[in-house]
């Protein structure tokens, strides 16, 4: 097992990644200070690892609130159903919020702990690989509105994070990928040591291997945490996070939520962000090809999709009001290992890079 | 004009308190940071007083979200059409929301403010005296849900706070005198000085004198925020702010919610919590008689509903989960000016006080 410390002052918690977590319920009851605590989970992660969470669990007065899955649950509806069933249990504010399951279940669940009886405490144990390099770290929680996605939360931290690798034997192939995605990312804006681990392990971690997964993990939450801490509301560096997300998020609105997941559409994301980066002369053609190949071998989509044409894509990206007052803002490459936020692009090195159907 | 600061570190804000404030629209203007601004008010509120904002607001983009009236519409629902009308207008997280009416539209305001896009500033305008003296200061904000009250929501504190003396002109008399209750508990539990100016100024705060309203806001908010900087989230010493609430509350659901106003119900449990203490034997009936008289003075019940008998205020004490493990906490006076939060008495003294009918 791994331990990483997030450091946040009063706020700084553990996160415990390792093989086989969940068959050790003292790190979760150390973590535990009242006499109650609720697991939040959803349908399809509650009947493969609630159970596991008993032990840790049995001297407590506890219960599991079981909700749909899927991204269509985060809204304040389902919110409510957390506060309801807490309420009729009648569980107060010494208690803790435990979450089971993915993004969706961990940014509800700690939304649900934010707001609870003014703030309760909460822990999260990600069920994917997502979850586990994104959500662990950041402290972000919330839930969708009709217009808009994450519209609704609140900067939270948990009181630890628990990630058991072998919560990831269970997880599909596509969710897998768009989970390293992710984790590529992070050695694309800072860590060029751990892209080229990545170029070396990357069919260790696609096979599940625990060690591989442990220390991809760690050394992604570890590269989270030292943006988040050096801005944890969301300044300037922490934007550095968003690297293949602008043109990522066209993909996933062009093509309709739900076609391509997140995690598709950012590694895609990242290749044109790569690509217009050495059109601009900041990066060569090699590396450029060095991502992708890597971005591809994660399981991803590398070209952009053939429905989509340039304007299309201008379009949705345009919807962003910051591009109305001239700014657009896009996350770019200077090496790899090296991203910058910037304004300052010639417009036609985007017009083309979205216009260019390159695969890899 | 007065000033009050309140110390809370990084969180730390100042209370301007004073006569025709909201003709000063700098005092609004700099404290808002952002090119746009959402005031929140409702229909009765909003037609005396919403055009007097408009000078500092005249360079932003602004709105005005206006709300029912109403404790019933301190709601999820409610709060869910303030998100949306946000969104509908294109509020981004540099807006600051503008809190304007009593305590539901505060605490409501405050909560949006706290949880939209994660957090966006605010402002509060308190126009009820009891949102002037309460909820000023400690940072409470929320809604209701159907299973209790002010069980969703977040501490969050504004970046300002401006008290105009003339709002309290249009506010009707008992409401003016549920706010006094507050004002009488900040001297019946620290501040025995402040007592005794009450004692001497009682009328001139029922003629609405704009100079002893400044007075007694001020020194009420001092109070709390004396109490609340020492517990900012609720520990020990906060709960010295509930003197009078527990008989109050039990009082407020016995009588079906607004039949006795909060603050009513407040000034009515003050007195009983005097009476208790006087029959424990820490204050003599002296001190019992000069609470009882200041309170009936504010235009206060003294004396229990008769149609609640003891078995009834028992029952709905006892309701409190505290209770079952025997440890009913209460705040009891030791002396005009100074009060505990104990469980240590005898309960016969409970029994007897919520048994005896004495008026004033």
């Amino acid at each position: 097992m791994q331990t990483l410390n997030v450091e946040l002052g009063e706020r700084s918690y553990p996160i415990y990644i390792g093989s086989g977590l969940l068959d050790q319920p003292e790190l979760l009851s150390r973590h535990i200070h009242g006499r109650s605590a609720a697991v939040v989970s959803n349908e399809v992660v509650a009947p493969l690892y609630l159970d596991r969470l008993e032990p840790a669990l049995a001297e407590l007065r506890h219960h599991a609130v079981v909700l749909p899955d899927g991204e269509q649950y985060k809204s304040l509806e389902t919110l409510n159903l957390i506060y309801t069933e807490l309420l009729e249990h009648r569980y107060d504010r010494n208690t803790t919020l435990i979450a089971l399951g993915g993004g969706v279940v961990g940014d509800i669940t700690g939304f649900a702990a934010a707001s609870y009886q003014r703030g309760v405490s909460f822990i999260q144990v990600p069920t994917t690989l997502l979850a586990q390099v994104d959500s662990s770290v950041g402290g972000k929680t919330g839930v969708n509105h009709p217009l808009g996605k994450n519209m609704i939360g609140a900067f939270y931290q948990p009181q630890c994070v628990i990630i058991d690798t072998d919560t990831l034997k269970t997880l599909d192939e596509r969710q897998l990928s768009a989970g390293i995605a992710e984790i590529i990312k992070y050695g694309l804006i800072g860590d060029r040591p751990f892209f080229e681990w990545l170029e070396a392990n990357m069919e260790r971690l696609r096979a599940r291997d625990g060690e591989a997964l442990t220390y991809a993990i760690r050394r992604s939450c570890e590269n989270k945490a030292a943006v988040v801490s050096a801005d944890e509301r969301e300044g300037g560096k922490r934007a550095l996070l968003n690297l293949g997300h602008t043109f990522g998020h066209a993909i996933e609105t062009g093509m309709g939520y739900g076609a391509w997941l997140h995690g598709e559409a950012v590694g895609c994301g990242m290749v044109m962000a790569a690509r217009m980066s050495a059109r601009l002369g900041w990066i060569d053609d090699a590396d450029v090809e060095r991502i992708a190949r890597l971005v591809e071998r994660g399981g991803l989509p590398v070209a952009p999709p053939a429905e989509m044409n340039a304007e299309r894509f201008l379009e949705l990206m345009a919807v962003d009001k910051k591009v109305i007052d001239g700014t657009l803002r896009l996350v770019l490459l200077t090496a790899i290992g090296e991203a910058v936020v910037t304004a300052d692009f010639d417009p036609e090195a985007l017009r083309a890079t979205v216009a260019a159907r390159d695969a890899a």
